[in-house]
């Protein structure tokens, strides 16, 4: 299933400047979660923000506007922080570095979605596995029936939120640089340098003795690795 | 010059958990920033945080920590609401994923940096335009001087804030996934899928008719460019 539901645009997923960048429809959303590794989650603690790399995994089908899933230890400060207060989440992938003939128009090519939300912390057992199983297989498809699966006492340690993927706002630029009509005479050179996240070559464990298997492989390949 | 001092930690800078994640010493952390492209800025705006990734520079000898800038527009509701109240300023390079046998040990190669502090606006007009040459710079070394200046309007439409680098912290991990020992056994493959982000061939502008600069050259091929 595919939502194709616009965004809905709150006054902070309003873009007010540069609204040309604005994506407003789901897909472009939904493509920038699948090509994002991961997200800068951010939450207020003590009135002051905190933004914190971490995984995440997306389920589109759950809730009228699909679901993404957080992660974290129950100790750790960000997640605590998080229920019953917003939080942000943001997946950026920067593309290149735009270079204009004027330092003033310089900018970056990149796809961004900004999330807001107040989390559900996830308490049935079932739902907190199966989150657990999207953050898992957001990095590595079909990981999840490739490991252990948590036992009771590690899914005790764990904190699972869900985010509904209502309020957000997509931003990119792509193509070359604009310098303004007067500067194009300028004696600058002007271009792109793109920029891709790349895997290189799957290193094996010391004390594994496997073959990498083809979920890796395809994995490791998808994202650029010599075969 | 380089600053040796070790990191202050405060609350929101001591680590809780992973403790031997943490690197304290001011060497990482000029490392995280200087291998970093962008960051990702944590502001509160009405209450709840907003996380936007942007460009950086940094220069090591202002100040007695050294400085970190940042730039928007003066219409960003970003950086207008950041002077005066606490930002969060957050380098991440993710550098691999970390599959282990057991679902629970899955983890993620990373470096990160989080600077926490009450940025200063940039207003003497040398300073600020040093502080966008150092972000300029910062992106591709030596970009400030082949291209043309910031003028007077440009300047005013851009705001620049200074932060110092003196509340941070800095968490790595680096190398194998780490199983409990009772999961040595089970037959799933381990190891870790190395990431790195890379250039592409620098793209010349299409109403641009000169050759790849050397500093354009060098910028891409560091960045794994093929030569």
């Amino acid at each position: 299933m595919t939502i194709t539901t616009p965004l809905q645009p709150t006054a902070r997923t309003s873009l007010r400047r540069s609204k040309e960048r604005a994506a407003t429809d789901r897909e472009t959303l939904h493509d920038v979660l699948r090509d994002g590794m991961f997200c800068h989650l951010g939450v207020v603690v003590d009135d002051a923000p905190v933004v914190l790399p971490t995984a995440y995994g997306v389920d589109l089908d759950l809730g009228p506007d699909g679901t993404l899933y957080l992660h974290g230890s129950v100790a750790a400060r960000s997640v605590v922080a998080a229920p019953e207060q917003t939080i942000c989440v943001t997946v950026t992938h920067a593309d290149g570095l735009v270079l204009a003939r004027s330092a003033f128009h310089h900018s970056v090519n990149y796809r961004s979605a900004v999330i807001f939300g107040v989390p559900r912390l996830v308490t049935d057992p079932d739902e907190k596995l199966h989150g657990l199983n999207r953050i898992v297989d957001h990095l590595v498809p079909g990981r999840s029936s490739a490991t252990r699966p948590p036992n009771r006492k590690e899914l005790a340690k764990t904190s699972v939120l869900a985010l509904s993927l209502t309020e957000a706002s997509v931003k990119t630029r792509a193509g070359a640089a604009n310098d303004d009509e007067e500067d194009l005479d300028l004696p600058y050179w002007t271009g792109v340098i793109p920029l891709r996240v790349v895997a290189e070559e799957p290193v094996t464990n010391p004390d594994c003795d496997l073959l990498v298997p083809g979920h890796i492989r395809t994995r490791a390949n998808q994202l650029g690795a010599p075969s």
